[in-house]
């Protein structure tokens, strides 16, 4: 995707089921940008759908005050579920970044020009770090390597400031493991123009 | 104001200044709702404006999905400083309901139509309590207590499941003492359609 301009707005969508911390990624990437300066709008959805069914929490970034605060078309979407994949994916902007969890959803790119990254993100949570509660910080982290929509240290602050001081060396872990893990995935992103199938990359060191 | 039904939609604001707590009540009130079952989305805004000036944060409920998440008239306003009072107090629909801090809001009634209830909350959070940083939970006792959105005791949960263990007493203090406070200020509202001052209702003891 075109790196994003300082001035530009900037829509992000994280979804998910119940409990996989997608409200937590989306209040980091607030926080980090609110910390950074920027205007910010955050909308979660609670209610029936966001319970076992698919939920998403949004934000948008702008260096303007924000007068139409409802995200349409993500630029980037975060997808942890399949439930929330077939809600939300097709709502991703054209050029826009999908970025979805490879060992829970089967990923269909029909959206023209939107770039897929499928990783494997509650995998590596439990294969690398024994704790599949830290799986929304690796994907966070490899939302902001591969986005680019705040600096990798900003959001790395905030996570650190927004967890207990027993979870930071865990959560802190968890999130340049999702950095490194976006970094070798380039391979792995399938840009969808003309219907090829994602790839996805394979855990570190599997 | 007209009770709200079941299968209404309401739209909340809760305003003031950083710090005032202003986020934790939207979010007891969205968790309260979606508790009940409600549909909900819960929106807040950061930047610059976030600090210092007039913050807010905005639910709304309903019966049904809610396709338009975004706050333009709310049923209810909750105001914490006089710059949130400048600032939104006048977004407040013609037949709702203005709930605000008589010790630090100079409300000027111009909007017609709509119920003006002032009440002395930070003053009543330090004489009552001795502290000040239960503001924000006198203020959701009295809000609830006056509009009716919710059943008082699904607020009062969704209070004690938010907060440590050790400060759940204190807050519930805080909760019931907003609750008597709006049920003893009857006298203290004015509708303000022809420009009437409101009267502000004295601490209780005072």
């Amino acid at each position: 995707m075109p790196e994003p301009t300082a001035s530009a707005r900037v829509e992000l969508r994280c979804s998910g089921s119940g409990g996989q911390g997608i409200l937590l990624a989306a209040t980091i990437i607030a926080e980090a940008a609110t910390a950074l300066g920027r205007r910010v709008v955050q909308t979660q959805s609670y209610g029936p759908e966001a319970r076992g069914g698919a939920s998403k929490a949004e934000v948008i970034i702008a260096e303007e005050p924000i007068d139409y605060p409802e995200v349409r078309r993500p630029d980037v979407s975060l997808v942890l579920s399949q439930a929330a994949y077939e809600k939300y994916a097709a709502d991703t902007r054209p050029g826009g970044l999908l970025i979805y969890d490879s060992g829970l959803v089967e990923a269909d790119p029909g959206a023209a020009g939107v770039t897929h990254c499928g990783l494997p993100f509650t995998q590596v949570a439990t294969d690398e770090l024994g704790k599949k509660v830290v799986t929304n910080i690796i994907a966070l982290g490899a939302l902001v390597a591969r986005s680019g929509v705040l600096p990798a240290d900003a959001v790395e602050e905030a996570v650190l400031s927004r967890v207990p001081p027993r979870f930071r060396e865990l959560n802190e872990k968890a999130y340049r493991l999702g950095l490194r893990l976006a970094a070798g995935a380039a391979d792995a992103e399938t840009t969808t123009k003309d219907g090829l199938t994602p790839t996805t990359a394979p855990a570190p060191g599997s």
